[in-house]
């Protein structure tokens, strides 16, 4: 039994044409955050000590998290963000956060969070008239390859297990594209997309309303709890059974140092690393 | 297999010697609402329109909800609710509400909800540099035995389950006496205090962290769908198991008609009914 760790960087409809220059801008962040994640395991810090490096995928502007997230329909970011011990079930939500930088609390003016390219997505969602979670759906047809690309973004996410079992889940996100000033999504919702237990930690990603719906990462924690299931079976079963395909992904450790990431989205910026030396960062 | 309706108006540590005319405001609150409930009921409302009636409870000022509600660090009423319908898993819920009277959507002026009880309350809170959910705790050592019974309030709700089996619930709240301005509480977390799905409809009153970490609403169901239990072990199992001792009541219906409400406060206000004419109002 090992230490285990998993990032994600969002789910959605990511075409398979995405240019290498941008796939290789969120693998490169997944990447490196992964041996940030990797060292601080390593180092023996505990796993919601370790889950926090979702700052990192908050700081790089690729995500939809922190700094890049995307505008409301004041052109404003207002950022979600929750965090579970495991064992103790000790948790914190925020919502409606517009100058918080990470945990910490460092503050900086709202407009560090604006990029260029969050500009132009809302303005490309109120031209349409249209709120979005996955961006692409509607947005793909009438806009170039190259920005179709660059609007696959997502919610970002972590999870960790320590060779002792402890376990924890981050989640981390701006939102919706045009969402209506005070929009609370479902990221502050302890146990929709953000749960751990002393069976598993579980980040998710993908349609928020979906996942309120299921409850879906209390769902794989209830499954093992009341069902007896494995990991694998649990997350199998919830990707499958409790949510509509092409809604959801996730990233999940168990108390045994296993490690999944599903998803029924065409693919998931994805990251994950057990003490065996294995690593695996994907996409689709 | 019929109908069942359960209401509650929050659970706490209410004193045995609660003045009777306190008992009776409320008890003949709940009486007046259950018999709403039970004429929808018979004449085959839906379920979902039924738990609506949590309008009821809100416009009393004797509970925490809607007029009457508590008061803000700021003296002011920030209001939470959430509802859902077991079949479709359909969910709304709201936080910080200021205006609005109840579903609909009717507005007022906020000083609508404020009643000279609460403005006392928050006094008292203030004076205390204390945010109470369960505001007798530390209360009742230096306030009068009528204002004790006074602030024994709480959140109200309803869960409903119709003759073909189609459940519901809804829960409402004011939150926490001198709570900070803009704070959500687990109100609107659905799975957290109101759950509904094919196998029961849940509502909870009590302690809001606690809630949140049991995700107390979505495990009754869970243990129902996925370790088989009763609607009574299911819930019995998590007032005894999930929830620390003091801090939890809940009400809850199951597809085939069951209804119970237990709680391990020292009390919580309730009341409920069944197609076959027994109905139940209850304090301890």
């Amino acid at each position: 039994m090992g230490w285990a760790i998993a990032l994600h960087g969002g789910a959605g409809d990511i075409p398979r044409d995405l240019p290498p220059e941008l796939r290789e801008l969120r693998e490169s962040c997944l990447h490196r955050c992964l041996g940030i994640a990797i060292d601080a395991l390593n180092s023996h810090k505990l796993p919601l000590d370790v889950v926090e490096l979702v700052r990192e995928l908050e700081n790089d502007p690729h995500f939809n998290a922190g700094k890049g997230s995307v505008l409301t329909n004041n052109g404003t970011v207002e950022m979600e963000a929750c965090i579970i011990d495991g064992s103790t079930k000790n948790c914190g939500a925020v919502s409606g956060l517009t100058t918080v930088v990470n945990a910490g609390v460092e503050t900086v003016d709202s407009s560090h969070f604006i990029t260029p390219q969050n500009i132009e997505r809302l303005k490309q969602a109120k031209a349409a008239n249209s709120v979005q979670y996955d961006v692409n759906q509607k947005f793909k047809l009438c806009l170039s390859r190259l920005y179709t690309a660059y609007i696959n973004i997502g919610t970002v996410g972590c999870v960790a297990v320590d060779s002792s079992g402890n376990l924890a889940a981050a989640t981390s996100t701006g939102g919706l594209v045009n969402k209506m000033v005070g929009r609370i999504g479902d990221n502050p919702l302890v146990g929709a997309r953000t749960y751990a237990n002393k069976f598993c930690a579980v980040s998710c990603t993908g349609k928020g309303e979906e996942i309120i719906r299921a409850t879906v990462a209390r769902d794989v924690a209830a499954l093992m709890e009341y069902k007896g299931l494995t990991l694998k079976e649990a997350t199998d079963y919830v990707i499958k059974e409790s949510t509509p395909k092409g809604t959801t992904g996730l990233i999940a450790v168990s108390a045994t140092g296993e490690v999944v990431t599903p998803f029924n989205t065409t693919g998931m910026f994805r990251a994950c690393a057990t003490q065996d030396g294995k690593t695996q960062i994907g996409i689709w």
